[in-house]
């Protein structure tokens, strides 16, 4: 086989996403991450890592060999070898190798190899087959469109936390556990979000009233984000139904009760034949 | 009565939800299944074990047997006896008896007895004579063609997860709490979530701000599935409207009471046939 | 004054919403009926009753005396009395006096006084003058026309809860606070509400792996509901908009692009003049 | 330079938000509010305020007689002095440095400066330049509109949380945390806004139950000012494009990107003049 068309075969096989040998790459690959992040979550109980560390460790060294050597393939394969390397996962795959390598040069590196979760994202690449991208450009069109929306809502919900926040900083004080201002935000935060961990929580009368009125603010802003995206994706979605094209002007967008383009005003052939 | 009749009798009584002999039977099935429910619920306070336990297990005994005559019917009046055994329904009829016959036999089976509460999936068979089936259809045909938009959210949501998760895990560390991976993959749910027990809560400030850059990330995704199905339920309605052509002069988008079309204003055809 | 006149007269005052005295009459009890119930507030505060318990005590004789003045006078002047007596609002109105005429001769009674707090919803008769009647009917409709959705949903929720509840009961079991089915129920309940109180959380992990799932489904099922209402209220304001009479037929709910009347086939006379 | 065309130029400078040194002016304000605010949360730590108290306190002296120093200065060059004293952003501004001055005479003002947190608000002057105004207005519109719906709302809530707030108070008592009704109302807030602290929960089973029946409750109720505010926000931008009409043919419904009337093909105005 000449050295050009193996190049191109490999190309095919690990980029590629078609059924046969793209596809049966694809799902080996993402079976060797699944179970490479599997054993790091295992591996992180500290029961099992004393029990089994050593196994884990020798299987971590295999599918960091196995991932090198598929990092090398990809640069070798890619016609853009630059535009690879530099592409997001082109790092994400450099990033599922490198921890492991640093950490047998470096002894205090042990924490650098939770950066091997991330292997996860490389799950991603994988999911490109499943055609989800057109649903998912729906939702970042929706959110993008709304965005300054969703900005001002941001900005209000940032002016209750502080407001909010500081109050409570006067109200409760370092002594009922709202040591500082960055703390009472936190509070101010867990409060809003309705997380309400507990770990700090009002306990003077005129506390609880201000915590209350933050709980019913917050509760009644909650709807806003949500009403915003539903506005946005049922008018994208509408936008996307009109998806009739004028003969003459080759523009989209009609509805369907429309006779005439209201581009170029030519009279429309009738919806559904 | 010729058994073939007797047969159809029984399987009109047992099977069938019309007026009479039919419902009263339902009716009757369904008021055994919760009070057996309920016995099951009172059993498994360990007070009222103790003083009534004989009596609750007596009471069990006769509702396992009842239970039982009612699936030996059930299977004697099948047209189809292969299809009920195995049918969703065949089976957890099946799983209302097993438990008590089996902690007769094997003596650690005392917390198989648990299983019995899903008797009452029994109680959605007779949900069938309240024809919520159409409503219910609704909202699962909404639900499945917004699945692709939710799988995207739900990966969204899964990357935050792990994300946050392993940051916390680093950041915080199995002395404030956040002991091995999966634990602060446990952590990440309960804050993504906003269901926050506060069992495990950061306590460094490098944590608790982190912690709230998730907490408000999750704030605003939480728009995303209810802006889906909104807009989902929405079409749905729509589509159900606009699917009623005129006759005369071939235009579409009557509702269903209309009675002339509102486009040439001939009489409509009545709707559904 | 003829004693007809005088009833009409206080019938007006007491029960009308006009400007004048019946809305003068309407202020002053809306504000005496809320100094009753602060009282009442304020005084199940313990170091509260001690210091200054006889003079609330006085306060509230006072505000039964006058209410049972005012209740009297609702009776005589009611044309017709029974109807009042047995209406949501009379109920509401006796038991706004007697709970502190109990208190009196029974002992024990000390706990019903709390029923007095139910003086609050009389504000409710109050605010029928802000004409919100209508506003709260839309909300009403929309909740009515998609309550066999909101059942549905209500059932689906209900299932989630009871097996996980039965779940957790299993793997976590009394050692970990799920002492008895019920309990298990309420920490289901609590968890997929998103409350999250934290009192009883699961400490396996295996029961923390189980709680993560019901919490990731309570998330995304508590999108259903939002989803049912907002497409309800969207066509409820659809069908209001469209407040289109027909000359002909006399027949409203005709949308703007209408040419002729949907109901008749008459023709419609343009919208906006 | 004449005074006036100073005092004109430097209203520009200071007021403006025109590219060149209006800008820049906003962007260097706001870069120095921000350290302020930073500053503030950082020396709201205790550690940190024992070692470089001194330093923070240096350098809030110096922010102090920035701001005064600007304040001045938009005093100085107003048109209308009275009119900037008195509005919102002035007295913001007068608030940003009051505080600083007033720790000077008044010994125990110490807890005053946390007022000097709202300067942060003097940020949103600057977001002015970013056009974010139309966006809050669609959603303040859409809030106002829906005003009455959300009071009814809110009325239902209170309503619930004044019925659960005194039947916990009744059930579980001063023994289990609910120590006074103003105490049980903030349970009552704290459960059905979702936050759920766990500081106060029910520990008897009649509170349990109880305390179920009102999370569902506040689970279902969640959804209606999500819907009521979808609803609405729909409706705005379904009332923007149809505003729209055909000199020709007269009818309504035109999109904003249309030329042509899409009813009789004839060309549009176009749109906002």
């Amino acid at each position: 086989m000449p050295k050009a068309s193996f190049k191109a075969r490999l190309n095919e096989i690990i980029f590629g996403t078609e059924p046969g040998a793209g596809r049966n790459f694809d799902i080996f690959l993402m079976v060797v991450i699944l179970i490479s992040v599997a054993a790091l979550f295992v591996d992180s109980i500290s029961e099992i890592n004393q029990k089994y560390g050593e196994y884990l460790f020798a299987a971590e060294v295999l599918f960091t060999l196995l991932f090198t050597l598929e990092y090398a393939a990809r640069i070798y394969c890619s016609p853009n070898r630059k535009a690879y390397i530099l592409s997001f996962y082109g790092l994400v795959d450099l990033l599922a190798t490198i921890p492991t390598y640093l950490s047998f040069f470096i002894p205090g590196a042990q924490h650098l190899l939770v950066i091997r979760i991330f292997r996860v994202l490389r799950v991603f690449r994988v999911f490109k087959l499943l055609h989800y991208m057109s649903e998912a450009n729906v939702l970042i069109r929706s959110l993008n469109s709304s965005r300054r929306k969703i900005s001002v809502f941001l900005i209000s919900v940032l002016t209750v936390i502080v407001v909010f926040g500081s109050l409570m900083y006067l109200v409760e004080g370092p002594k009922n556990g709202f040591t500082s201002l960055p703390r009472s935000m936190y509070w101010a935060i867990v409060t809003v979000t309705t997380v309400g961990y507990g770990d700090i929580s009002p306990r003077t009368p005129l506390g609880q009233f201000i915590a209350s009125i933050a709980m019913i603010t917050s509760y009644a802003i909650i709807a806003i984000p949500t009403g915003i995206l539903s506005a946005e994706l049922i008018q994208e979605s509408q936008r996307a139904m009109s998806s009739r094209k004028c003969d003459s002007c080759q523009k989209f967008g009609h509805e369907k009760e429309s006779n005439y383009c209201k581009h170029c005003g030519e009279k429309l052939t009738p919806p559904y034949g």
